[in-house]
């Protein structure tokens, strides 16, 4: 395991891998170019001065990688470093392009964030069960790419190798083409009556909770995207056009809702790998202590593999409905083996 | 109040002003032409049968309102009806088509709903701190507009008033456009490589949220109030052009990106519906049956009520991430308790 860490850069993403860094006594060292930020994040981190770190992460804007990477390199020309930039393939250009050797370089990606960010939205689980990409190049060096794998292990996160162009091709997709539609939505909003936003329900909120995201992180990683993005926008212009054409006729209406349904129905669960096709037991229980643990003691007991889970109870109802998601096969033998033993148990659906 | 209620349509909303009625110890009849949709209503409200209801509530699919209203009055031509319709110009112009006469019928609509539909997604609670709208005619009684403002105050929600058209115009903005832009959002996912999807995080799975909701009643919804929703799209569609031949210019994306975090700041933090307040407690288990009964029991033994759960799951990851809602009182008992018997239980959060 690696023995030391810098960390330069003290926002959201560099201060939670301190954080859980130092929650696994490993000694941390939180430096930024703002004296508050880094104090903070020194502080929530119990940080110490490192002379030589095994391992130096990156954590700042794609812009300052340079600067920062050159003055590293200098003071550390032995230590091992990556960065955690949401972009792949102009970061190694910007090492190729330094004095840093590019197999000392493991360029990264930790799927995490929030929409708030600084070292005071900092948490040790941010990291926890979320992907974490690595794009390593042919020079990368064995032993740099085994700490660093291991340092996303211990985090609590799962290594996954992509290609850099494969990654940013990727991140497009999942990531700035939502981030630029929500930016657009929101937008939308300037000028409507006080009135209608009081209106505003979960659908709108949600929609655009990320256009709360920062300008300054955003417009590096979009235009240091440019290519892969410009791409992804043009068809969506076209599909905006199609349905402006559409907005009379219910049958293309309902063909591009049931399109955009499929589509969501893409983003894998619980598992990843499939978008795997779960089947539900509604189970309506009595809202009391017990029920609950009684229902999974009898999953454990019939060998069934819970996927996931709804409860839906209200303040002042008597009665939950539980909704336990499982393969077809498991959901058929629990339906089943709870109905037989006195449950209410509600037909299973797809 | 109301002394009785037939609710025609045991769709989501329907079952859920169900649910809330009956745990008023008013008496609900749940109607529904599909009879499994109305068992599983009339079970779950405790539903009886009704001979004559003070209060017709239809909550069906707007292209069966015409029938609906037709049946249902000639049955009960003394009672007052409303609807729940997500438009408010085209149900007046199906009742004033009608043999209901209009002072009879008042044009409502409960700003709530989630993504899944059904009597199984029913909620007691769903219309809690919500707007409820009201678009009254100049011929609505004042005796059923009184008797449908207390019923909308009774189920936790806040009566507005609006003109049908402004009602129109302002759904477009906050409903009707989040929901075109998510459904195009999310078909734009079909396609990418499923490791991509893989990597998805909260900004895509929220920002498609919605696109999972049903195309039959969207269908409806947006080709009814396509003159409203076609200035909005064309305005998006602009904003996308200018967007597109910004890609390179960094201060240009950022006034965008500004432009969208202003605009969601628009959106109010408290009428519109607001989220539950809980507490969450995440838990990092093995994923292995067994595991889910054994926190629950804990739960059981601690008389701690949870009210709501998420299964996080990494590919290839061999634990979960499970986070448990509770109040604020629950999740610190049951944080400290599972702490002192050894569960790896992370630090609570709001």
């Amino acid at each position: 395991m690696v023995g030391s860490v810098r960390i330069v850069g003290a926002g959201l993403i560099g201060t939670s891998i301190g954080l859980a860094l130092s929650a696994k006594n490993i000694p941390v060292e939180m430096v930024d170019i703002d004296p508050a930020s880094q104090a903070l994040a020194q502080d929530l981190t119990g940080g110490v001065r490192i002379a030589n770190p095994d391992l130096i992460i990156v954590a700042t804007p794609l812009k300052a990688l340079s600067v920062v990477i050159e003055e590293q390199y200098a003071l550390n020309p032995n230590s091992t470093f990556m960065d955690v930039t949401s972009v792949k393939t102009e970061p190694i250009a910007v090492v190729e392009a330094s004095k840093l050797p590019l197999r000392q370089f493991i360029p990264t990606h930790p799927m995490a964030g929030r929409e708030v960010g600084g070292a005071h939205s900092a948490r040790a689980d941010l990291f926890l069960s979320r992907s974490w990409i690595i794009t390593p190049t042919a020079q990368s060096d064995p032993a740099a790419l085994a700490m660093v794998g291991e340092l996303i292990t211990s985090l609590g996160a799962t290594a996954v190798e992509l290609e850099p162009g494969a990654h940013d091709a990727a991140v497009a997709q999942i990531s700035h083409l939502p981030q630029i539609v929500a930016s657009l939505l929101a937008s939308s909003l300037h000028g409507a009556p006080e009135q209608w936003l009081e209106l505003a329900g979960a659908g709108l909120r949600d929609t655009t909770r990320i256009a709360h995201s920062d300008a300054n992180l955003w417009k590096e990683i979009i235009a240091s995207n440019a290519d892969q993005i410009k791409g992804l926008l043009l068809n969506l212009h076209s599909d905006l056009e199609k349905m402006i054409a559409s907005l009379n006729d219910q049958e293309k209406i309902a063909a591009m809702i049931n399109r955009g349904r499929d589509g969501r129905a893409l983003i894998p669960g619980k598992h990843g790998g499939k978008a795997r096709e779960y089947t539900f037991v509604p189970i309506v229980i009595d809202d009391k202590p017990g029920q609950l643990g009684a229902i999974f003691n009898e999953c454990a007991a019939m060998s069934v593999n819970v996927e996931d889970l709804t409860i839906e109870h209200s303040p002042g109802q008597l009665n939950a409905l539980i909704t336990v998601a499982l393969s077809d096969d498991d959901a058929i033998k629990l339906s089943n083996h709870l109905s037989a033993i006195g449950w209410n148990v509600h037909p299973i659906r797809k």
